[in-house]
């Protein structure tokens, strides 16, 4: 028996071609062999960091700077995941866990619909980062190390979270009383206590272009 | 006391806005002021209509006939996000719709990263559909009813679960022994046992133009 949710597929592809037989030739075009892809392949650039080492700051002069160039890039903002894809989901650790997973697979699709899509996650767990690297393409899961010491983030401390945690009023904090795993190979690491916010972008679009070049086609959309 | 969950928050946005004192005027130049967006802005046009219907066919066409247009569109698969992002779905009706509403929320952040994401989902019940306009701004969820009436669906099944569901070997089969709901006022509704896929195209791209207009500057990156 078949199951239910088979009923949600799409119908068969071959199945179907034409919605009536007299006009089998009215099938739209297909894009042009030969011609560029008329917009870059999109990828994930994913920071990573503990509260306060600057990922947002950094995260938005990206996005910001990727606009100036002319390349698609969208910011996907934690906050408004809570509030819409992830509202089923409490604050468990299984349930944080999945906020990151289904944050992943979001960033995936974006990226597929050709768009830079730019998260900044504390993401402290290596094997969470790990699995969103696995499910994209070889090298468009841009790892990036916002690496500003917990001392440097505790001192800033912009919304008195380290405060709070060292007071023990919040439990598993990322730096005082849960772990955050670094990355190992990022693809960037930022000394952030050491370059300011603009120089971090410099740094991330330099290894963008490394892995993710422009198309040649970009120069005539300008 | 603070909820964990506050951790994964970025952090507050005036908190931090350059990393170190003494490069404040290296932040990245905001877009010129008075340039156009470099993207048109996107929107979701979701398919819905029965088993057998022809969503995908035209699905794929209006795909392709966008990235004709140049404009950046991206077919949102029912099956890969089953795969993915729902992989911890089940299929009970909760499930299902549950299944349905993050399509609705993903499809949702796809056009507000600027792309035109279409959707094709049998998507039978009115209310999911309406969960679904409601989170998109005014004029950017285009619903396209895929009209084919149920008798002539039912003598394509092109995956024979039509057979299926009448030999009684599927329960909740759209159409025969589970509801669907028409949309009252769809953006688009499309005669499909009328029309050619390629007409059918032809008036969602009408439709569109009149409510998502192509920028003015769209034409210079052509």
């Amino acid at each position: 028996m078949v199951k239910p949710a088979a009923l949600e597929k799409t119908p068969a592809r071959r199945a179907v071609t034409t919605m009536r037989t007299s006009n089998d030739d009215q099938t739209p075009a297909p894009r042009r062999e030969g011609a560029p892809p008329p917009f870059p392949p999109g990828c994930v650039i994913w920071l990573t960091g503990l509260s306060g080492a600057g990922k947002s700051t950094v995260a938005r002069g990206l996005r910001d700077a990727l606009a100036g160039q002319r390349r698609q890039a969208y910011l996907l903002d934690g906050d408004e995941v809570r509030r819409g894809l992830c509202s089923d989901l409490g604050f468990s650790a299984a349930d944080r866990r999945e906020n990151i997973r289904r944050v992943g697979e979001v960033a995936r699709l974006i990226a597929d619909a050709g768009v830079i899509c730019v998260v900044a996650f504390i993401s402290p767990y290596r094997a969470d980062r790990d699995r969103v690297r696995s499910i994209l393409p070889p090298g468009r899961f841009i790892e990036v190390f916002v690496d500003t010491p917990l001392a440097v983030c505790e001192a800033r401390d912009p919304k008195g979270l380290y405060a709070k945690a060292r007071a023990g009023l919040l439990a598993d904090f990322t730096g005082i009383s849960a772990p955050y795993e670094p990355p190992l190979q990022p693809e960037v690491a930022l000394p952030c206590d050491r370059v300011s916010a603009a120089e971090a972008v410099g740094m991330i679009l330099q290894r963008l272009e490394q892995l993710v070049p422009t198309p040649a086609n970009a120069a005539a959309r300008h």
